[in-house]
C-alpha cells in the first residue's frame, strides 16, 4: 500500500505550516500531521486552495498517505521533542524511507540519530533551513546532510521549494553525510551573530562619534547597501533605523530596551569551534556582547566607572569618519567569514564530510538571513581555488582588506579614544594582525608552560620536544 | 577491621606520588597503591624515609589499610580512567567513606559521580588541586567540593598539606557542595590562560613597539613584580625572558617555536561560561590566541597580507610606553578577574553552591599558578561587600582602572596603529566600555531580530513584549 503524497510534514507550528504550504504551492501533494489534529484541519481549511494537501489525523494515517520511499519532514522543537517524534514514527516506516529533521538540532544529536536510524535501514537527513517564517513559505536556503542516496530522492523536491540565487540556481545542495547540514546551518547562524554585532558597532559609532541621528544612519546604511555591503541585514538595518515609534514620535531604536536575546546556535558555534581548535573570536564577541547587554545589574553597577565623554565630530569629519566605518565594517566582515569558513572546513575534516565551501557560499546567496552579494565573491574564491587555506588567502579579499586596513585601524583608534566599545572590530583586527605576524608571543607562553608544568616546547632550529630544568641548572633535556 | 592509614592515594604518577609524599611529610600515615605495583614499591623505596607509607599491592589491601571512615584519593587521568577506578573501589567501601578525585575532571562528570555515589552512601569529593608537581609536593592550593560532612573528615588533612598564604592561613576551603571545587578550579585555569595571554601581549609590545631586548624586558617584568603586579606568573616570565639558550647563545624565547599548546580547561571555562550567559571575552581570546598560533598553514598563507611595519619608539618614548603597558596589563587583569569571578558567582547560583568568592580569592593567594598579591585585594573587596555585583563595583578596583584607562587606551591605539595584535587588551577594554555604556546598540539587534524572526522586543517606557508588523503597516502589537 502506498499513498499519493510525495512528501509529509509533521509539526505544524508556523515553520512547519509554511514549509508544507511551500511544497504544496510548488505542485507537490503534501501529507500534513500535527499532534493536535485541530492544527491540521486549520491548515487545510485556511490554505487548502493553495495546493494538494492530505490531512492525516494519526501517525498511521500520515505514514499511509506517503508514496514510497516515504519522505517525512519533522518540524518540532529541537532536543527531546524531536527524539519523541522519531520514536513514534520510525516503527511505522520501512527500509529506504527518509526522515527529515528540519529543526535547529545540535549536530551531535543529528549524528547520533543518523547512526541509529541507519542501522534500521532508514535514512535520516538533518536539514538546516534558514530564512525564518517568510523563507519557509517563499523559499529558504536549505542545507541537507544525510546519505547521498537520500539526496537523490529528496533533492529534486528541495530544489523546487528553495530560494533562487540571482543566477537562478536553487539555494540547496547536498552539504555532506550525516550531520554536515546541521553543522553548516549552525555556523551560518554564528556568522549571522557576527554580522549583526559588526552592524551594531557601526551604528553605535555613527550615532556617538559621528553624531548622526537614526534617520541619517538609515540613509547611510541604504547607501552602503548599494555597494559591496549589499545584503539583507544591511537593508533591514536601514528599515529598523528609519522606523519611528508611533506612540512617542521617537526613533524606534530609542524606545527598544538595549538587552539583546539569543536562542543558542551562536553559543553552539563557539563551543564547537573551541573543540575543533578554530579561533572564531568575532562570533564569540557577538555572543558575549548579547549576554553582556542583558546583565542589567552589572551594567547599573558599572555606570559610574571613569571614561571619556564622547565628543561628536564636526560635519565634515563625520562624513569622512562614516566612510572609514564602512571600511572597518567590510574588513571585519571578511574576517568573520574567514573564521566561519575555517570552522566549516575543520568540521568537514574532523567528521569526514567532504564539504565544498564554495557550494555552501552559493546556497547562502538567497533565502537566508546572511544573504548578500558578498557570498557570490566567496563562492568565486573557492571555485577558483578549492583548497584555499583561508578566505584571507584569496587575492581579491586580501587586496580588499589590505586597502581597508588603514581606515579600519583609524576607526578602532577613534573608538578606543572616545570610549565606544567595538569588541567585534577589535577582535577581527587582532585576528588579522596575529595571522600575518612573523613571530607571535606564543613562544613565551610555551616557555612559561614548560617552567611551571614541564609541558615541554619545540625549537625553531631542530626537531623534537625539549624541557629546560628550570628548577635546577637550567640545562635543556630532550623529552622524545 | 580497620587499617592505620589516615589517607590513601591510588594512582602514583608524578602528581599522585608528590601528593602522597606531601601527606607523609606532614605526619600522616599514607596508604599508596598503583595499578602496576612496581610504581608503588619504587615510591616507598625512594621516599619511604620521608614518613609513614603503607604499600598496598591490591585494591583490597589498599582499602583494608585505611582507617574508617576511609579517605581515598584517586589521582588518575580525568574521564574514563577515573570512572574505571571508582567502579573498582566503590564496591569495597562502606557507608560514610570518602572518595576524593584530585584530577582535572569536568565538573559535570563530578556532579554525576557525586550523585551516583551519594545514593550508595559514599561521599564523593571532587577536589581541584593547583600548583603542578611542585605544588603537590610542597603545598598546593586546594579546592574541595562535596558534602559539608566530608569536609569535616577531610578538611584537617588538607589544611596541613595545603600552601600557606602570606598571613599563614592554609590555601584550602570547603568551596561548596558536589562539583563546586572542580568548577572553581576550572575557572582558575581559565583566568590563568587570560593572565598568560595578557603577559604575552605586554611582552610583544615591549619587544616590537618599545624595541626592547628579552633581557631588558626581563628587567622590566622584574621591576613590575615589585609593585601591584607582584605574582608568580610575572616572576617566571622574567626568568624565562632572561634565560639564554646554551646551544645558540640566543635569547631562549627566540629559539622556542611560537605555537602555544593547551590541555582543555581553558576551553571548558569558555564553553561553560557560554552556557551560563557570562561574557568571558578575555579567557576566550586567550584560548583563541593559542589555537591561532598553532595553525601554521593559515599563518604561512597570511604572511603576505598588508600591514604597517613596526617602527620602534625612541629610548625616552619607549620608557614612557613601558609604563603605559604596565597600566594596560593591570587594567586588563582586573577585567579578567571580574569576568572569572562573575562566572564563579553565576555557577554558584545555577547549581546552588553558595560559593564565597572572597574565600576563593583567599585560597588562590598561594600554591597555585595565579598566586598574586592581587588576590588579597580581591579577597578584601568581597569581605567588605559579600554581595558585590562585580569586581569593578569595588571602589578600589574601580578607582585603579579609572586611573589606568588613559594609558590603557593609549597602548591599544599604539598597538592598533603599529599592527601588533592585542586581542586580550582590546577585549578587556571593550568589556569595560560596554559595561559602563548608558545605551548599547543591542536595541538595534533586538529590532533586527524582530524584523526577520518576529522575536519581539521590550520597550523602555512600558512593560510587556511587543512586535512590529514589519511586513505590513508597521503598527506595533503586544505579544504578551
Amino acid at each position: 500500500m502506498s499513498g499519493t503524497a510525495q512528501i509529509g510534514v509533521t509539526g505544524l507550528a508556523v515553520m512547519g505550516r509554511n514549509l508544507a504550504r511551500n511544497f504544496a504551492r510548488n505542485g507537490f501533494t503534501v501529507a500534513v500531521h500535527n499532534r493536535t489534529a485541530a492544527k491540521t484541519r486549520a491548515l487545510v481549511e485556511e490554505f487548502g486552495s493553495e495546493g494538494s494537501f492530505v490531512a492525516a489525523e494519526s501517525p498511521e494515517d500520515f505514514v499511509a498517505a506517503l508514496e514510497r520511499p516515504r519522505r517525512l519532514v519533522i518540524m518540532v522543537k529541537a532536543g527531546e521533542p524531536t527524539d519523541a517524534v522519531i520514536q513514534e514514527f520510525a516503527p511505522l516506516l520501512e527500509e529506504g524511507d527518509v526522515i527529515i529533521d528540519g529543526g535547529n538540532a545540535h549536530f551531535e544529536d543529528t549524528r547520533r540519530r543518523e547512526r541509529e536510524l541507519r542501522e534500521r535501514g532508514i535514512h535520516f537527513v538533518g536539514v538546516g533551513i534558514s530564512g525564518g517564517e517568510e523563507g519557509a513559505l517563499h523559499g529558504p536556503s536549505i542545507m541537507p546532510g544525510g546519505s547521498a542516496e537520500s539526496y537523490e530522492s529528496l533533492g529534486p523536491l528541495l530544489e523546487r521549494i528553495a530560494a533562487k540565487a540571482p543566477d537562478g540556481s536553487p539555494c540547496v545542495t547536498h552539504v555532506g553525510p550525516d550531520a554536515a547540514g546541521h553543522f553548516v546551518k549552525m555556523v551560518h547562524n554564528g556568522i549571522e551573530y557576527a554580522d549583526m554585532q559588526l552592524i551594531a558597532e557601526a551604528y553605535h559609532l555613527l550615532r556617538t562619534v559621528a553624531g548622526y541621528s537614526p534617520a541619517k544612519i538609515a540613509e547611510t546604511f541604504r547607501d552602503w547597501n548599494t555597494g559591496r555591503l549589499d545584503s539583507y541585514l544591511i537593508e533591514i538595518t536601514a528599515e529598523v533605523l528609519a522606523h519611528v515609534d508611533a506612540a512617542t514620535g521617537k526613533p524606534f531604536v530609542d524606545v527598544v530596551q538595549d538587552r539583546a536575546e539569543q536562542k543558542g546556535t551562536g553559543r553552539w558555534t563557539v563551543q564547537i569551534a573551541l573543540d575543533l581548535g578554530v579561533p572564531v573570536s568575532g562570533i564569540a564577541e557577538a555572543v558575549f556582547a548579547r549576554s553582556l547587554s542583558g546583565h542589567a545589574e552589572l551594567r547599573e553597577a558599572a555606570r559610574s566607572l571613569t571614561g571619556p565623554a564622547v565628543s561628536p565630530l564636526g560635519e565634515k569629519e563625520a562624513e569622512a569618519f562614516a566612510a572609514q566605518v564602512e571600511q572597518a565594517l567590510y574588513a571585519s566582515k571578511i574576517v568573520s567569514y574567514t573564521q566561519g569558513f575555517h570552522q566549516i572546513q575543520a568540521g568537514s575534516e574532523t567528521y569526514d564530510w567532504n564539504v565544498d565551501p564554495g557550494a555552501v557560499a552559493a546556497i547562502w546567496r538567497a533565502g537566508c538571513i546572511i544573504r548578500a552579494a558578498f557570498l557570490d565573491r566567496i563562492r568565486g574564491a573557492y571555485d577558483a581555488q578549492p583548497d584555499l587555506p583561508s578566505l584571507l588567502s584569496d587575492k581579491r579579499f586580501g587586496d580588499e582588506i589590505g586597502a581597508a586596513q588603514d581606515d579600519w585601524r583609524a576607526v578602532i583608534m577613534e573608538a578606543t579614544r572616545q570610549g565606544v566599545p567595538v569588541p567585534g572590530f577589535s577582535a577581527a583586527l587582532a585576528y588579522y594582525d596575529a595571522l600575518r605576524a612573523e613571530r607571535l608571543p606564543a613562544a613565551l607562553t610555551q616557555g612559561q608552560r614548560d617552567f611551571f608544568g614541564a609541558h615541554t616546547y619545540r625549537r625553531t632550529d631542530r626537531e623534537g620536544s625539549f624541557h629546560t630544568l628550570w628548577g635546577g641548572d637550567r640545562t635543556e633535556v630532550s623529552t622524545d
